[in-house]
């Protein structure tokens, strides 16, 4: 018989896995809840019709579809058939799909419970996502988001906050970072001054390049994208610019001063970094104009968190827009959200060795068990130790020392427990710490007085 | 635009919903820990073949199979197409289906991890299951299974903890429960003891009308079953089996003395209620005959808990099986395990109204916003509080109080602070306990004394 498997692209989480999981996904969700955002979570499967069209003709493809249960050739015509087309097949055979994000899903909900909500809606989600991309390293056909959003209330003040708690978690996590922020308003000024709306993409990657190929090739690469020289000789400070966050906002004030839209990008630039200033961020906040995610979509501010420890693309990632449930016909909706990048944390918590020590173990102490008559007495022992809120256990069965050892061991059980005839006539355990080897008898209370 | 719904059978799940359910799985998964249980993840999806033939004929139905993307019919003949056969098509045009239970997966895990498996494995697992059965009230096509086990253990040091185990959980919960246990060695003697082996789930069906219908029209059903005279002469004792555990377990001892398998079934009975005995139960553990889940997988002791202040379905079960892992290929795996009914949890939790205070609300303190000035002052004041970890927001923009105290209320958050500009010159916090009415004046200090 051949050896079981799972989907490619999927995985199986194992009890140390599922710690470190656990332990970013609690200190997360603790930071959440520190500045009053509330969980939701929404079903695996979504209507096909809530889903399709959402993600551009290239999502559609990659949503994993539920076939239909019962007869799933019931709205086929018999002539349909042999045109063998899987997409037309698909759109009829299957109503429902499996979740792509957390976005759509959280526009959905919103709306279909708008009479329930109370706005602003402080919401945070935390559940996998399905897409059918080609595996690689590091990209999963199962992965989990990890969400939070502000939605109903235009006040910046949820920007600020929102910096704050990725600062929070980052800290918390001991990782270095740098919370890199753009405003789109900004860059849609840019566009406006130079008379090119539709080439903030190329300006942006080509003033990213400034670093790696020097002002000389920006420029010709800005000339390769159709940039008149007018264009490209207005766009020199803005190429080059740098020093401090106020350095960087006073050259934007001079130059884009006649865009009301960058103005407005840059006042509120301003007043974020005014207010997070006061607040002392243990992050360096920059400003970044070459941040340009998810241009399509947000409208105000843009953000991004990169680890200065690791060489790893963006961990976490996010902004403001305006219209996130126009698509279900619900207007006036914005909000502003960051979407934290589990996976990746979790390998750089890995290739820095953060994980705290207690956040892996999941037994603290293991008591032996040489027979019937020391288990018998062990029992309510164990129970006290338990109510004393101790994670303990009885290896099950009187097997070999070096086995119940090796369990131990290979468990990570910093403590194990030895009570046999003497232990029992004197009523202690003799206590055996696993990482240094010492062994010393202790008394239940003082057994408990030490964890 | 019609508004979005979800698919039927699913459900979102809203904020005081999820502080519900995550009460009741934090409560378990704490007490899972206790007693050394680690948890496991595993994909939603499995491979097919993994899942087919696990659930019986019913069963392959109702599993949500996912139409492989990219060419759904690369593996049909064009021959095939007019039959129209669903069932046949869909073993060939879906690779994939989503995870129906939490056994299949995790005996498919432990056969495929084997060789990083240290035995005796005790791991919990709290994921979502799907089933497209028809949905009705309290069953869903989406719903979370919560199950414990520990494999490669024959000791019946296992079914004690695990009795332990609920007892400790429902003892949290604060709801009363009857831990009801049998065990499957007694059915099988009672059925070798009667010659009728093929008989066992009628016979518990009867005994379990006793109360209802009385034992002369139970011996009438018995009949009509086909059981001769003689057996049912013989079925009496067993019948009408009452008194205590220990009584119970005499009448047994002299009735099926004669089966060797009865008397390894009332052996490991007597041993579990011994030891349970010594650790002081806070709920009763009762031997029931009637207890007859299972009975294809279930090879010694089986469980079952009910609630006694509700009328509704058992909330837990669980037993010890031989064979797990078998059907992929890996022999002599057993163990025994539990499973918690989080939904019938839920509405036990609802009904008797058990949900402590603070599992309930997540914000502890929020901020009146006055405007610019006052936010300004209070946004280092809340860094201070979160500091001292207590869940805090300012209400993000200066709206009308009585929106502000609205979404106070609305959000069930206990005490609101209002900081104008006298607070602000006596460096003080107006604190309002939004229960009582009641408001004073606090410094920071005695604010963050207060939680």
């Amino acid at each position: 018989m051949q050896k079981p498997s799972i989907p490619k692209g999927t995985r199986d989480f194992s009890p140390e896995e599922m710690a470190k999981r656990n332990y970013i996904f609690n200190t997360i969700r603790e930071v959440f809840h520190l500045y009053g955002y509330q969980q939701i979570e929404t079903p695996a499967m979504e209507n096909l019709s809530t889903l399709m069209g959402k993600y551009g003709e290239e999502g559609d493809k990659l949503l994993f579809k539920i076939l239909n249960s019962g007869d799933c050739f019931s709205g086929i015509a018999d002539e349909e058939l042999p045109e063998r087309n899987p997409v037309k097949f698909a759109v009829k055979a299957c109503e429902k799909g499996l979740r792509y994000d957390l976005t759509v899903p959280f526009a959905r909900y919103v709306v279909q419970h708008r009479n329930d909500i109370t706005f602003p809606f402080k919401r945070y989600q935390i559940q996998p996502v399905w897409r059918a991309d080609r595996p690689q390293k590091g990209r999963y056909r199962e992965f989990f988001q990890c969400d939070a959003d502000v939605v109903g209330s235009n006040s910046l003040l949820n920007e600020v906050e929102l910096i704050q708690l990725m600062d929070e978690v980052y800290h918390r996590f001991g990782i270095r970072v740098c919370i890199k922020m753009n405003n789109r308003k900004i860059l849609s000024g840019i566009a406006e001054i130079l008379g090119e709306a539709d080439k903030i993409v190329d300006i942006t990657v080509a003033i990213d390049k400034l670093d790696k190929i020097g002002l000389e090739n920006v420029n010709q690469e800005l000339r390769a994208k159709g940039l008149t020289e007018e264009a490209i000789t207005r766009l020199q400070p803005i190429i080059t610019l740098a020093g401090t966050n106020e350095e960087k906002l006073e050259v934007l004030k001079q130059e884009l001063g006649a865009s009301q839209v960058a103005c407005k990008g840059i006042e509120e630039m301003q007043y974020i970094l005014t207010q997070t200033n006061l607040l002392g961020l243990r992050s360096t906040l920059e400003l970044d104009l070459t941040l340009a995610r998810g241009l399509n979509y947000y409208t105000g501010a843009i953000f991004e968190v990169k680890a200065l420890d690791v060489q790893i693309g963006s961990i976490t990632g996010g902004g403001r827009y305006d219209n996130l449930t126009g698509v279900f016909g619900m207007d006036g909706v914005s909000g502003v959200g960051i979407s934290f990048g589990a996976d990746r944390i979790f390998d750089v918590l890995n290739q820095l060795e953060l994980y705290p020590a207690d956040s892996l173990q999941t037994t603290q102490l293991m008591f032996v068990n040489f027979g019937a008559k020391e288990q018998e007495y062990l029992l309510p022992l164990l129970a006290q130790i338990r109510k004393a809120g101790i994670r303990t256990e009885l290896y099950p069965e009187p097997a070999k020392m070096k086995k119940q050892m090796g369990y131990a061991d290979t468990k990570k059980i910093p403590f194990v427990g030895l009570v046999g005839e003497t232990e029992m006539n004197e009523g202690k355990i003799n206590l055996k710490n696993m990482l240094t080897g010492e062994q010393n008898p202790v008394t239940l209370a003082e057994l408990i007085a030490l964890f």
